[in-house]
């Protein structure tokens, strides 16, 4: 039986469709992000770094990276077991607290990453809600559709933010049935919002439970970070919330933010959280840290915003197709996989700024774009030269800017 | 609707079963393992960890903790993205390679942890192998079965290491069928190991593809830390080994090493690796450091062997009852729940002693257990104490010793 042809023949579909991957091989420079050294095969060099999920640069801040280094010099590297068997280090029970306390729920759940959350948090939910259906946004991340998947529970799939079709399917579902409302605050590949408030209205007046992924939002948004649903007022009315430490903390792990009954039940009937090993005390410390320090410095959230503002105003002035955004993830229209590869390689080979292309299965197809994250740390300059190496990244690809907007 | 109902049923059904689990919350201590510190409710409180799966200690190795203290303070604490998006950072490449170079392939690949390997892994290959039939070793891992049904492929389980009834099976298949034969080096609750060069035989006879998870061997076995594939001379032979950087690398994150095909067909395919932040890199440096120490040092497996059958030898001579153990996990026989939740809790709060009671789900009932595992840091005389703990619990808790033994 010759295996090795299977997997030959699934890498080359997708050669054939253009969907295959090539990784940068990056090194951050702590103290200089965005500056960040890329390990080109001609070897190394220094290159901007413009798609980083480390939104507000927390990876690099050094009381963040100095809680990292004191856990592990005191503790050392791993929690040396699952959350049973001697895994539950102390800074882990310090972070599940600091997390419940952000986002005002009793209790928090923390699990290796946001991916095992949803997947297993969500599973393990449906499960236990005897004859749930499952109300899930068209746009919700794998990692939910994944977890409904893995719940084996019936679903229904709502129109993207759309709540009359919402309302439609609650509505049928009638009122004695579970239903369980999964759906993110803010949706990174389109940059846009869910109507929270409205979800909420939706939930309670037909009886829903509700689940929100604010992956892309914890740290950012909101008085003291806790995500959109902090900053809309409506964060008291969700009953999970999911978030990430892994982007704008600027660490590595995932978790659940809800009521001492939903976390203790997940905790005791996840899989995917009993049967694998802790995270470690310096992540978890770190992650604290990084919590803590977000909870109160307003400084990283303005800078933030007001680099996004100009990034946008300076980007649509140049003539480029910034797609609409209500977030901080600046989406540019290429709308052709091929191209929108090549632009992000000469942007990086020609130009030291790196992109990665957008492609499907992560957007459909025909909508490929690049995700330009800009950080409380990209200077004006660093805009400037973005600008000018898209334009003549569009330029040389035959690609139209809006010249009525750039000729001003 | 009340959903709370739901999750306090569940909650509920643990407790009258006596499987409700309480997690103790502990703080390493870099440089004194295994020594603790145990943050009990009436404060904190050093004790001596007995049930640890940083086997080799290697968590607190100088080597180990300083690469991460460096890592983190020369790039940061997260990866600041998924492998795709700005995430595959120096250290983690660089520890691919480690890796693949540890167990003599082409190509290694890392995930979030080694549960996700196995979940997401396993799906993934035998999603790519059209019509295949998976042969999974009846005591495989939960994140293994977990893998094989979010395949969808159709499944035989094999009786627990038992080659007669792998061969039928192989057999039945037809020489025309792929297959795929799943199991682990060693069974980490039983304590037993796989005749893996048998089962290479049979699938060399049969055509059939193998994946072998050496979670709980790799560090330390093989003249490289390789695993008891590599011990056993049968590395080679293997087509998929996975493995944890979390128990004997005293890490955190999990691993695939295969060969390229392999390797890129599940990078490319897998949701579970492309929809998640990559391993930070300090964890990723620190990992390397102590699989690069471990695949020359000779000490920690040689030290740790002598620790494990000193154990053995003293529990034993004490008349407990030490259950059968062809590796480096020294399971104690309690066959009850209570008695077995109850002994803990007498080692822990009378003795400073941390064995965490093994119960149902993860062994079957009427064989709970105590999991002791010995590391080369357990000196004679935490040995000699954990003996004479044992023996104070074992009669107050009127369980029989073998005073025959007891009595020499
Ligand atoms: C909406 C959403 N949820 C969850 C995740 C997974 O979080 P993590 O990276 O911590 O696994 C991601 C991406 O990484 C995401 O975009
Ligand atoms: C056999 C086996 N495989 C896989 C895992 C999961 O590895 P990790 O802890 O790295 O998730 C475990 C336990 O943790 C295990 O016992």
């Amino acid at each position: 039986m010759n295996y090795k042809s299977f997997f030959d023949n699934a890498l080359n579909r997708l050669h054939e469709e253009r969907r295959y991957r090539v990784f940068a091989d990056l090194e951050r420079i702590a103290g200089r992000f965005p500056v960040t050294i890329w390990h080109a095969p001609e070897g190394p060099r220094e290159i901007i770094v413009w798609c980083s999920n480390d939104y507000l640069g927390m990876g690099q801040h050094p009381k963040v990276v100095g809680a990292m280094v004191e856990a592990a010099t005191r503790m050392g590297t791993g929690a040396g077991g699952t959350r049973n068997i001697s895994g539950t280090n102390h800074p882990l029970v310090e972070l599940e607290n600091e997390l419940a306390d952000l986002h005002g729920k009793e209790s928090a759940l923390i699990f290796t990453s946001g991916y095992v959350s949803n997947q297993t948090g969500i599973s393990t939910l449906a499960k236990l809600i005897p004859n749930v259906l499952i109300l899930s946004d068209s746009y919700n991340h794998n990692s939910m559709i994944e977890g409904v998947r893995q719940s084996g529970c019936e679903k229904k799939i709502f129109r993207h933010n759309d709540l009359a079709h919402l309302e439609q399917l609650l509505q049928e579902a009638g009122p004695d049935r579970p239903k369980l409302i999964l759906f993110e605050s803010i949706y990174s590949m389109d940059a846009d919002i869910a109507p929270i408030g409205a979800i909420c209205d939706l939930a309670e007046k037909y009886g829903a439970m509700t689940y929100i992924d604010e992956v892309h939002a914890v740290g950012m948004y909101g008085k003291r970070g806790a995500g959109v649903s902090e900053r809309d007022g409506v964060m008291h009315r969700i009953d999970v919330i999911e978030g990430t430490l892994g982007k704008a903390f600027g660490c590595f792990g995932g978790y659940i933010a809800a009521s001492h009954s939903v976390c203790d039940a997940v905790r005791s009937y996840a899989p995917g959280f009993i049967f694998t090993t802790a995270l470690p005390p310096a992540v978890c410390a770190a992650a604290a840290a990084s919590i803590r320090h977000l909870k109160t410095s307003q400084w990283e959230r303005d800078r933030h915003q007001e680099r996004v503002a100009r990034v946008k105003a300076v980007l649509t002035a140049s003539g480029l197709p910034v797609m609409h955004s209500d977030t901080h993830i600046v989406p540019i229209a290429v709308g052709d996989p091929e191209k929108c590869k090549a632009a992000s390689d000469m942007l990086l080979t020609e130009h030291g700024i790196y992109i990665q292309p957008i492609n499907y299965p992560t957007v459909p197809k025909g909508t490929e774009r690049l995700r330009v994250t800009p950080s409380p740390y990209h200077d004006d300059q660093m805009i400037d030269a973005l600008a000018a190496a898209l334009i003549d990244v569009w330029e040389k690809l035959g690609m139209p800017l809006n010249r009525a907007l750039a000729a001003e």
